[in-house]
């Protein structure tokens, strides 16, 4: 089933869309835009990827889109600068409670983090079990050292609680993961 | 008149979409293509920002977008990471011979550059006076520094002569801004 970036159906009744999934994005958006208003950091998640078929011009200074379909992103969703280093990396949801599947990775974004990584950016997910409410920051290191070493199709909490480190919630910014970079990388 | 992102309205016939006023757009795209094959660097565009409005589901794998605006974008339109440095710009054409006109950047675009380089990133533009063929590395400071010296629409092209660099066109890449980010930072 198909549920682009978070764009859900209903067959009965309407469509509902919009990011109702991921209150993870909102808070990571809340957390850059704190960033950003206090020149902390400059991140910013990057548009959803379309393939625009036709627009519209209503009128001289007005233009709709009216077809348009959804890419596959080549990236991942957020990148920017922090501390004069490049940062880049995916938010993640996961509603069990005992793993993350993989299947949540397209393969092109582990290689895109791969590539970060061999340019000497800081790449990382953050991953939110939403029943167990604990928000993980993973560095991508440690992601491709189990996706390379395991055949595994999801990833064990076991795992996260082991390598990853947790970002408590606060109410500013609400996923401080640039507190987190601090900790891991100066 | 609007022209969103190179879209162009031709009222007497159809409508022509994608950027074909931005040859630009293409070299650079050709040269990021380029130096990500090559693992030089990896630099992406980002995608248009859209407000999407309503998505139709024609089947249960499927998804249209039937309604969306472009949205001012509030970033520049490439970033990425070079020999470990944060890289951030905007490409621009300009038709005339003699200027660069400044209404072709937002104040958001050189807030935004501004940031970059307040947080240790490199930041430029790449602006190409198409009827002369001459493609030039504008650093992000000598930009700031004469929108915020002078009240002028546009920057005239002997400004670029004395401070910006040449691009010279090549096969592969085509606009080989990388060399130049050698040059003026490593």
């Amino acid at each position: 089933m198909l549920y682009p970036n978070g764009f859900k159906k209903n067959y009965k009744n309407n469509i509902n869309y919009g990011n109702r999934g991921m209150k993870l994005e909102e808070d990571i958006n809340e957390s850059n835009i704190f960033y950003q208003t206090h020149n902390i950091g400059i991140i910013h998640k990057k548009p959803v990827p379309l393939t625009i078929a036709r627009v519209d011009f209503p009128s001289r200074r007005e233009a709709v889109v009216r077809e348009a379909y959804f890419k596959t992103p080549s990236t991942t969703d957020y990148n920017g600068i922090y501390r004069g280093k490049y940062i880049d990396f995916d938010a993640k949801e996961s509603k069990s409670k005992t793993s993350f599947p993989l299947n949540n990775i397209h393969p092109h974004q582990l290689a895109h983090l791969e590539s970060i990584l061999q340019h000497g950016g800081i790449a990382f997910l953050i991953v939110r079990f939403t029943t167990l409410d604990e928000t993980y920051f993973l560095k991508a290191e440690d992601l491709l050292l189990f996706t390379q070493q395991t055949k595994r199709k999801s990833i064990p909490i076991s795992f996260f609680r082991e390598h990853a480190i947790i970002i408590p919630y606060k109410i500013h910014p609400r996923i401080d993961y640039l507190k987190v970079i601090d900790e891991l990388y100066f």
